[in-house]
């Protein structure tokens, strides 16, 4: 059968239509990112991801779902396997990204992996090393100025499918099968803290946990400054603007609506912290041997403020999510925990 | 029952055995390096280690068994995860490393999970990022003119377990559930291909084969100009010695006779590679988007060069083994891979 026989791309905004045989992420009709509903019988390209480790932590008073061991070092990748994988499946050559640096590394090996190529677009402030990750996995680096600009030029690049994160109903898509993975935690959990920007993680997990039938409150952990699922969901917050955050630098992500839903729907919550609360958490992760990313330790981070504030109680089973790994910041991780 | 009425350490060279109530890792009467039979009930630290990814690639005609994907980015944690826990289960409070790198990254990250103090004793030329892991992770960083001179060191620590992986008969232990988990990767394997420095994957491979039945041949891979093993099974390699293959340069790893056993039995071989065939081999890794360390990159370069000597046949069915983490090594990799 046909991919096109079985799956469709829908508006969440306008409820259009399309084929998925077609390669769309925004509505053509009122410029919504679109969902994909259907199997479409696309194959994923593979380089080990997902089943990720779920340990329990005594030191931290919790369990902690290791995404950071994914094939690139990021939960991207479980993204990146499904829209590049669609995109090579429907005939596409090239694919492109914009990104901060870890979807763009994983859109690069996946890339590879497929024999297609790949320009990722990054704003001026993505780190070195990531940067370097992404040349040597022989995609185009292109710079831009902003965020929002790479976002622009990564959708504008001709001859290439575009599987930006932010917008691709294949990477959201992707994440699902994350849920179901919850119950093999060493207990199902409650809660689950993670770290959110653009919100794929968030909202595959949203719809994965209803397409298995788990119940869990899905809390979002944002940057202080940088947090628009926060200010929607609670009014602006307050505090000097995190420069530690690198992942989690995301201001207008298109899937707000749909976040804030996940948050309200599954009764969960979202909290903004400052980088003194991340270098204390991500200190804290680093000597109980969790070599995560600075942005990854807003989870625990999340999860001490809403356990202080009373919204996780002290009874609940909870999972928190390390979203990427340490080792590409090998070099600043001493300096960031005041150790140079 | 306790520990000791349970397991003992043995010596293979002279046959003595001792108790494993006591922190052993060369035997008192000949110096030779120490096993450990039976089951001495020590708890593993956990750090979601073990049960990693092996994938097809078609690029490579071979299956890959990514061991990168370990918790610290090499597949030195299933050795940490056992000979930290065991030496924690004893009593100890500190424990230290030798290493190049690697090793001292997971010894510092399984320390630091068990709330245990680690003295990771480096060689000078051991690489930056590597360090910044290990200083990271709250391990004492101590320097060393040469490897030789960091073993001695290492051991010599007072009131630290020495937990080298090189010797400790714990941490070639940790290793052998490895074996069993080549039964899941996408056919069962008639050959192993794996690059090999201290010998820790190949006799827990090797030990571990025995003890679930699994027929296999054990390839090693070695870089060239430091190759003990290759020299022992073959006699003396020639050519310019490797500069690249920083985490294989153990010039006398004292589990050398063990090692040859484990090939001559298995019906395996042993192949010494340059550093020309290792950045070629590394670059078609990364460009099928398997983030590999450069030295890693010796088990394909070992397949191919086997492959063309006839010492492994176009039917076998072949796993390589990719043993550490590019992610390390962001920064260099640009350079190596000749694209700066």
């Amino acid at each position: 059968m046909a991919p096109a026989e079985r799956a469709e791309y829908v508006c969440p905004a306008c409820g259009s239509r399309f084929p998925v045989d077609s390669w769309l992420w925004r509505c053509p009709r009122c410029g919504s990112p679109l969902d994909v509903v259907g199997d479409a019988g696309f194959r994923r390209v593979r380089l080990g991801e997902g089943n990720t480790p779920c340990i329990e932590s005594e030191a931290l008073g919790a369990m902690v779902k290791l995404e950071y061991m994914n094939p690139t070092g990021s939960f991207k990748d479980r993204g990146s396997s499904l829209a590049v994988g669609a995109a090579r499946d429907l005939g596409h050559r090239c694919v492109s990204e914009d990104s901060s640096g870890n979807a763009g590394i994983s859109v690069a090996a996946y890339a590879a992996a497929a024999g297609m190529g790949a320009t990722v677009v990054v704003p001026r402030t993505a780190g070195g090393p990531k940067r370097d990750l992404i040349r040597a996995l022989g995609a185009d680096l292109v710079e831009s100025e902003t965020r929002e600009e790479a976002t622009r030029i990564a959708q504008g690049i001709g001859g290439c499918a575009y599987v930006g994160h932010m917008y691709s109903p294949f990477f959201v898509r992707g994440m699902e099968g994350f849920a179901g993975e919850l119950r093999s935690c060493p207990s199902e959990p409650d809660a689950v803290v993670m770290p959110v920007a653009s919100g794929t993680l968030l909202l595959g997990a949203y719809r994965g946990a209803q397409e298995v039938g788990l119940d869990v409150r899905l809390i979002a952990a944002q940057a202080r400054g940088r947090a628009p699922l926060y200010t929607a969901v609670h009014g602006r917050d307050e505090g000097p603007p995190s420069r530690l955050a690198d992942a989690l630098l995301v201001e207008r992500p298109p899937r707000l609506g749909q976040m804030v839903e996940a948050i309200r729907r599954t009764g969960g919550d979202v909290a903004s912290v400052g980088d003194e609360q991340l270098v204390a958490a991500l200190r804290d992760l680093v000597r109980a041997g969790l070599l995560a990313e600075p942005s990854s330790a807003a989870s625990l981070a999340a999860y001490r403020s809403l356990l202080e504030s009373g919204s996780i109680s002290r009874g609940e089973r909870v999972v928190l999510v390390l979203t990427g790994s340490g080792l590409k910041y090998a070099q600043s991780l001493p300096g960031i925990l005041g150790r140079v």
